[in-house]
């Protein structure tokens, strides 16, 4: 009966019933006109979530990894280099799939729990006066460790030295859940994916691209097809896709615009903010410390938590999914163990949020973690109280 | 976004994904040879449930109500005596039925929060040696107050006096939550309805029938055509209904009964137990009194809770609403303002209890009601913790 | 697989997506605002269906036989005569289901395929000088024959001898999908169902009832309870059911009305005239004859066709089913063995409906039936060209 | 109301409501022992469609477009030769890509409506005698034109020359349709799509991988990551995917193969010819021709159907869907224009068929075709009634 339980994973969200109905539509026809109808309008609409004039929306059959692949194929070629901060699973992730790519890939290590070091990168960026450097490439939100990164420093960073190279941003995790303004950060390419904050199911990689990073595609050199930017715009001018499109999800992320529109994207962004906001209320009530190393870092999707000295976080999150069938994130790479995380992104109540709490209360309690029973959902229970709307 | 919030009125209930598909079925014609097919195990299986091997299980598309008037309608005439004791919202509409009919109704009093008194049945019916009572009425479950009545009690107090009535009990609130014994409690007729225990949508009244009261049809002279069993039984012997048959409900039934006896009637009764307790264990912790004046009356599906003095359960149950988007049962009848219910039945997990007593508990603290915040959630949470399977 | 395939049986009908989605909504508290903001513009968009300004909208969760029950006890008395012809299996359970509950039934026996007789109504009415007759009870649409009676020529017999029985009218399968003149017509309650016009599933009787037949209830004496009246408005005034309401048919009823509004009435009634005729003209091809006896008694909702001298219909429709997994109307009563129906109604297409052809002219081929192959098929496509909006 | 017309394209197709609901489960955990005990026997169950022992399944959250990139870029370098014959739209862009990876691709044109031509195959690949080839790349089935191609044939080509490229193979289309024979027709890698003989929504690619194939695996410098088979194998030997699985495709899977093994495969494939072979007796009827230049190239998921000189495919495919609300395949590439598309895959019924032939017969009669209205029909109704099951 556990697919009763909201699931505190960070991505893929608790779908709520009306997606779940607007993304179970019988097949139609993708060449129709209907869907031409559909998809034009769409793309114009997920601009208003980039927060973006110039750029242009970018839809593919495949996950926000796909996404990260798009964004090097098309803007880079073998050897180019690219700067990045390695501070969470993700941005190890899109590192090593660059490295793959055979790009040259300029590490800035940080500590997990870190977020990105605009200090660092004007360092590098300062220092590379040949421009070398082609991309800067930067994880907005770390789902490993719940820690929301500052972008509109790193665009500061790299316009203080005038640095022409491409700013390529990683919002899988926190477009739709936090506020994303692509034209104002100088963003080139922003991916992103079904799954999170448009509380879809996953499949479809969602990207924005300015005009300067498609003006890269002319000498690209890294070879790509499926995700090739130029081919998906050209049908997609058409009214098409240069594939079959996934038409339920197409079909869903018009209803996931709607509602996100219905609410207002600023109530979107607060609601998260609150109840986030909760979690972390109720983590300090249990005496345990965010990965997050700062408060400016705190993200309002995810929220990565030590569990104490001599605990093991996976038979925590084992245990409370085993005992009580509800699921939590694990700790991730460096986190494996230390760590577990509460995912509270997309479409959330107070509700469901403390039914997470207090079922991992009685989970920690049973593996005799050192908290108080119900310590934690009192703390967010005022916060809720105080806060609501 | 409430309706990802689960429901804690006492029925209907939060029902499964599986049982929402399993109802969702296209139409397809009821008299082809799959409706028989489907119909008539149905039946069989339904009598499991029920506990009876030689009473007839009868479906009406209609509410639990409906299932009231076609047990006294097809068994009754005008002016026959019925024993009913009053003691609940429900044992109260029964009788405005009863009188509504035509029948003499025989009420013993009870205060709220009791339940069906045998020694007083007892004494009624040793008084009636000519046997004028044709039946007696319980209401095992009574919703409003979350009383459970001993209705072998009842039967022990028919026998005594070896009084031939029949016995015919409501059920509706407790079947396939709690044991029910109809054979071997001598139950006569047993009411019951689709949206409580079975966890689907409400629109079907599910009654079983013991052979006695079918005989009765024979001498019954209160009319019926809806809700008359020959025709239906007649029908249900080809195959068919008298008239078009809920078939997405059938379908549902067929599910319903598959994940019933999946996880084993003894262990849902088990589940009810444990969660109901969880309930009750909060409430003691908020200082707050059960309707129900003792344990062995405590219902497993329905607790009804009296709010301090001096406050308005309705004012608690619209707050909890309007501030969080969570519904409560509120208090019915003589409990209007006084008490409000908490449902607990049908498919339901730890964590949906839990979300519900942290929700009314916030309510309950916006309301200043003299409770500690948390301290109901963490007395479900040791109950949980202890008690799980 | 046959799921997929449209059924032709005169209601339950094929479920559009869109409604099955709108009454698959997850349980909520019918004792919320959300609840009562639903209910009353929906009994208020009813009326619109009906053409009612002065009636009153009630809704059982039941089926249509219930509200034929709920239309006679809430107006009637035991010995009450009522007038009715005989002409189809609908107006003979009416029939015998007034005789069930003791009123005097003064039966017109009409052949089946005929129609209401006007005339003979109007010489009943006029031999009863004192108005012993309650009331003239008439089945819009005979879903056994395909016959549409003419309710305004009863209206004026009832007139023309200024007779005052009530006038009460069976439309479960011609609302929704062939005009209905309430307040023109006079008529005093009209009882119609979820699962015809409505599309959706069986489980909630739809019925309008004047002022004048809501008068009777003060004197009638037939006794009911689930079906009442009173109760039912009384509840429905405060936002409420006198029961547990049938939700999610609540829900689904109110999309539907939106889907009849959106397409319009006409259209709606102008579409099923459209496929209705192509059926016909498919039957004439065939060289086979209707049920219903003249042009003006055509149904648009069902068709009833008689098969050729020693054929038997039961075969034709068995066959149809098990050799091609497509469900066609047996027939009723009389017409058993002799006459299988086409159901028409609800929310179809020129393509379901010439698969529905195409199928059963397989089926008569294996039978030996003397009709060409194709030519069925050949029939409704040229009326269905010619007509395509 | 057209979503419930059948459409008549070659995929995706008619998805039914089973297939439906698999797919519309709630988010889950993808890191969870359920998503573990999914995954694992789905990769085994698929490998019986593909009949292979040896090979490895691999899934990606893509389309079929994807899985040609996965096939070439995790066995083949730039500037590697490959072979492949143009004989259609899917083969020309499947040519497309390899060029745009960089690889010499050695072109066989073939006229559209011819297959694969094994003789030239051979003739090349004698002719090859340094092994440059790398990889012979075949559509198995073109959907374009309605051709389906002798892959045995091929194999033995390469056989007889000892020729030890790759064999790849794009099967999207024929998959769970026509027979495939991997290990028998030494396919190294097979690549096809959720939405075709699989009846699921677009989104995922379905890869089957030789054990020769991955070896390649070793050398193999196009470069990929989202695509590469050794992440997926990785992660899917631990029970995941390297980033968020298509959890509902994959439940989707998991339910499709159900059914196809309920139903046995060899039964799906009769059924796939039974029904194409009655659009080609409609197509004969018509007096219209195939695109599929030869009986044994008549694939049994689509028919290509030339339109009479001076007649153009697309406004006839344009008047079906305006006018009837059905959608077929339009003319593609060098089809354009000249021949329209008969999709009769997945979920269909002979009912499903006709109507699709009924339809579109009108929508000819409506532009003037010289066909006979009801002839096509006709034709396929007798061949559906002499060989239904």
């Amino acid at each position: 009966m556990s697919d009763q339980n909201p699931i505190f994973i960070p991505g893929p969200t608790n779908i709520p019933d009306r997606l779940r109905f607007a993304m179970n539509v019988q097949s139609s026809d993708h060449r129709s006109p209907g869907f031409v109808e559909t998809l034009s309008p769409l793309l114009q609409d997920c601009k208003k979530v980039f927060n973006t004039q110039s750029g242009e929306v970018i839809l593919f059959p495949a996950s926000g990894t796909g996404g990260w692949e798009a964004a090097i194929c098309n803007t880079l070629s073998p050897g180019d280099k690219v700067l990045i901060a390695r501070y969470g699973m993700f941005s190890r992730r899109w590192i090593d799939m660059c490295q793959r790519h055979g790009l040259d890939v300029q590490i800035i290590e940080c500590p997990w729990g870190s977020g990105a070091p605009a200090n660092e990168f004007k360092r590098a960026l300062s220092a590379d006066t040949q421009h070398k450097i082609k991309a800067v490439l930067v994880v907005h939100n770390e789902t490993a460790t719940g820690v929301k990164s500052d972008i509109d420093a790193v665009r500061q960073a790299m316009d203080s030295c005038s640095h022409p190279a491409l700013l390529l941003v990683d919002c899988v995790s926190s477009l739709a859940s936090m506020p994303f303004e692509m034209d104002n950060w100088g963003v080139d390419i922003a991916v992103s994916g079904s799954q999170k904050g448009f509380m879809l199911i996953t499949g479809m990689a969602i990207l924005a691209v300015s005009q300067k990073a498609l003006a890269e595609m002319e000498t690209a050199k890294l070879s790509c097809a499926f995700f090739d930017f130029r081919a998906m715009m050209t049908a997609n001018a058409q009214g098409g896709f240069p594939y079959t499109p996934p038409l339920q999800l197409i079909c869903g992320l018009k209803e996931s615009l709607k509602m996100l529109f219905e609410e207002g994207l600023d109530n979107v962004y607060a609601r998260h903010f609150r109840l986030a906001e909760g979690v972390r209320q109720a983590t300090h009530a249990w005496g345990m410390a965010l990965c997050a190393q700062s408060p400016d870092l705190y993200s309002n999707t995810v929220t990565a938590i030590y569990v104490p000295e001599g605990f093991d976080s996976n038979e925590l999150t084992d245990h409370t999914l085993a005992k009580y069938g509800v699921s939590f994130g694990i700790g991730l790479g460096e986190m494996h163990g230390k760590a577990f995380r509460i995912g509270h992104l997309g479409s959330l109540t107070d509700s469901m949020v403390l039914s997470g709490l207090a079922t991992i209360e009685m989970a920690m309690a049973d593996l005799d973690y050192p908290i108080e029973l119900g310590s934690g959902v009192r703390a967010a229970q005022n916060h809720f109280r105080a806060t609501t709307a």
